[in-house]
């Protein structure tokens, strides 16, 4: 059971936790990773299959190898924004901030963990992947309680990520994660403060009975 | 910034979390579930889409056409298990899970949301549904929060619960969703007490710099 104070907690979190971009150098405390990494492992999983694995970055050369990656997939996204100046300068900042932060972390998701009849994973192959999002998602809220920063870029080509960091090529490079000090964190999603596109009303987002049905 | 005792309740809600498949009749709270469906949309997205949207069910026809769609299924997965009692019996107890609860939610994704190139979400298309992943975690810590029990069936064919809800065949029922109350909150993970498989050693899942690398 929790109190009253406990249920604040929890739902201050889940409230105030937001993607950054901008760190600090200072080195991150180590058990507080290690808390971090606890709470990812306590995600649900399909079958409790555990499909994640964690690979820590702390060497600045790999850690340029990886912005150098995400920059080339930003530059080719470029001409499909038909090089929308406002996208490109978003995209960037993530860049910044994968060089900037003492931490990074590839957070991958491995589909044969467990064995080929993974039950659950059967019917809904997708599971082993939202298992390991659901993983970060700890994790998220795990460094705001830490007072730590976590930004998630998802912008490179997987092979690329696999290549720098020796990733078998059966498993999926799902996320690569910045972690650090800031004294910039958001009050609101940066991509809302920017006006690029805001809350949805909740009440337009939910349905009763049937799709469309409010 | 979060105190010792915030930071021990947030710790307290991702470590005792359990997939649930035993709930009581009475009828979940309103302004609990309004709560948990605020927490689900407060989760991270790629490029601020929101792809998720909620369909509350407790209409008890649809129930049981939900439950009729997941048992179709659970036979069908018999075949492959070549009739292993266990699985059969495991999957069995989530179909019932799914008639008991007073509240099913059908989560859904859309990977249309937000138009055609979203921001992030051009490199990895999987991200609107890790987004949708992370939505439901929180729903899962709000409701364990809330003294609510909370269970996740992922075996049917998205196209029987497409049929059964109404929902547009681009989007994605990516979960169905019980929710009540219970008398029987598992301490540990049901497929861990059952001797399925065990929780692994987070230090075998870590990596330092390269895959593979302790």
């Amino acid at each position: 059971m929790f109190t009253n104070e406990e249920k604040q907690a929890i739902y201050k979190v889940i409230f105030s936790r937001r993607d950054v971009r901008t760190f600090l150098p200072n080195p991150v405390d180590e058990s507080a990773v290690k808390r971090i990494l606890e709470a990812a492992h306590h995600a649900p999983s399909v079958g409790f299959m555990q499909p994640w694995n964690f690979i820590l970055i702390n060497e600045n050369d790999l850690k340029q190898k990886l912005a150098w990656a995400a920059d080339k997939e930003r530059r080719a996204l470029a001409i499909h924004y038909e090089d929308d100046e406002r996208s490109s300068a978003f995209l960037k900042l993530k860049i910044e901030g994968l060089k900037e932060a003492p931490l990074s972390i590839c957070v991958t998701s491995d589909p044969s963990r467990g064995g080929s009849h993974v039950l659950g994973r059967n019917s809904i192959p997708e599971t082993d992947m939202m298992s390991t999002a659901c993983a970060i998602q700890n994790m998220w809220l795990a460094s705001c309680a830490e007072g730590l920063a976590m930004g998630w870029v998802s912008f490179y080509k997987k092979t690329d990520i696999r290549d720098i960091l020796g990733i078998p090529h059966h498993v999926d490079p799902v996320a690569l994660i910045s972690i650090g000090y800031t004294d910039l964190y958001p009050k609101e999603p940066i991509l809302e403060t920017a006006k690029w596109r805001r809350r949805k009303e909740l009440d337009q987002l939910v349905y009763y009975n049937k799709w469309g049905e409010s």
